[in-house]
């Protein structure tokens, strides 16, 4: 038997919902589902896990691109005070894992702050999700021992990740948001000591039906993203990325396709 | 409703049991425990986990302590592939998530090599587990824009991460297996930068009904793991190990006490 906590009306909760595929969420992301009165969701959480909410559920659109515009952060996490001082339950559902890359923090700092009761319940990142579906073992002994998680995009006073120093110091890379500015990440990485010949993957879509990896190398990266459709990316980087396409072949019938763009 | 792939008799399914709860297994992760043949599974899966499995399932423990002893890796990959070869759906089921420090790249290498036919379903990483529960969000704006996860435990050949580098170049550590080295570690992180002041926190048995924050710094860190009872423990390095501090008073009445020890 699995036990879950009392949802209390008046509180919130922040759940991940995983990287799409519904089968990912958790046993606590699905109570918790089934349970609110409300569900403010991002633009990442697919339509067949909202399905699994009960007719009478509000479901609110909030965060990136949700709705088709974007509610500033500000702003979500008063609505969240809001709903809980309203006495219902409150479930923050977001894409992946709440504390990565998911600003769960900025959110819980703002319940806190207004006393609100809270609880946060992990989900499996989009990077983890689609390393998995893409069989790149992110560590893996002899090989990699470290792995970074990363986001590409510059930050909002114009800082940036050290791509170079953490290409010397990491192993793996995990980037997400990283394809629109690849060529300058791979520039940095090559910079810092990469070779421009090491495995680099493109995980398009992780995890859901459309999904699909791209295998190149670093020095090809840039050329390559220029090619390839609108989807949710992730990118790796690294040995295990060669390991990825060794095991491909074996997958089963029924596993994605790969298509491989050695550069 | 939720749709999960076939579980073929002869193929070997690689899952992840997440950080402890039973609560925090995917929906996909619980379908394999239902329905597979036989589960190998390692020390760190919990008894209530396995108990989701039906009477008739066999269980058989391998892997890191393990039913008291240690398996070694080539002879799991030689267990899975004799039990697939049997016509069972074998489930090989790990603590965490397979490919983040779960030796689930090398299985999966000897299950391809074998022409076994196997999928990973990932899993909540402990490390990522144990930051939700202690309200650490390991990315957090203006604050960490990387988190790495890395080993503490020396390599087969004595190589060991270059802990100096990776605490210049990321903002968050995620030290798995760092307790008994810590003091070491914690002198390497100085080394390369970061303040003896810095905030460091172990977590210990998150997730569990056990679970216990100790927060200090990085320059007091080897004095209190002096200290600190036997459990899985996590270290979390950063910035973001004082947000969870700061939050740590906030959290609803039910939730795991704080220990606060700063050095």
């Amino acid at each position: 038997m699995i036990r879950h906590p009392a949802f209390a009306p008046g509180s919130v909760w922040l759940a991940g919902a995983g990287p799409g595929d519904p089968a990912l969420l958790t046993l606590a992301a699905l109570h918790a589902i089934e349970t609110a009165d409300v569900i403010l969701h991002d633009a990442l959480v697919p339509a067949e896990i909202l399905a699994l909410a009960p007719a009478a559920t509000r479901l609110v659109p909030a965060g990136k691109r949700a709705g088709g515009i974007h509610t500033p952060q500000l702003s979500i996490n008063e609505d969240l005070i809001a709903l809980a001082r309203q006495d219902l339950r409150v479930l923050r559902l977001k894409g992946g894992d709440p504390f990565v890359f998911g600003r769960g923090g900025e959110e819980c700092l703002a319940l806190a702050a207004a006393s609100i009761p809270f609880r946060v319940i992990p989900g499996i990142s989009a990077g983890i999700g689609a390393a998995s579906a893409a069989h790149m073992p992110i560590t893996h002994r002899g090989v990699a021992r470290s792995v970074v998680f990363a986001t590409g995009e510059a930050g909002p006073a114009g800082g940036e990740v050290d791509f170079a120093a953490l290409g010397r110091a990491a192993d793996t890379l995990v980037l997400y948001m990283a394809r629109q500015n690849i060529g300058r990440i791979a520039a940095a990485l090559i910079a810092g000591g990469r070779s421009p010949t090491d495995p680099l993957a493109f995980l398009l879509d992780a995890t859901t039906p459309r999904e699909r990896v791209v295998h190149t190398t670093i020095g090809a990266a840039a050329a390559i993203a220029a090619t390839l459709p609108p989807a949710a990316t992730l990118v790796i980087v690294g040995p295990v990325a060669g390991i990825g396409a060794m095991i491909a072949p074996h997958r089963p019938e029924a596993e994605p396709s790969i298509r491989s763009a050695q550069g």
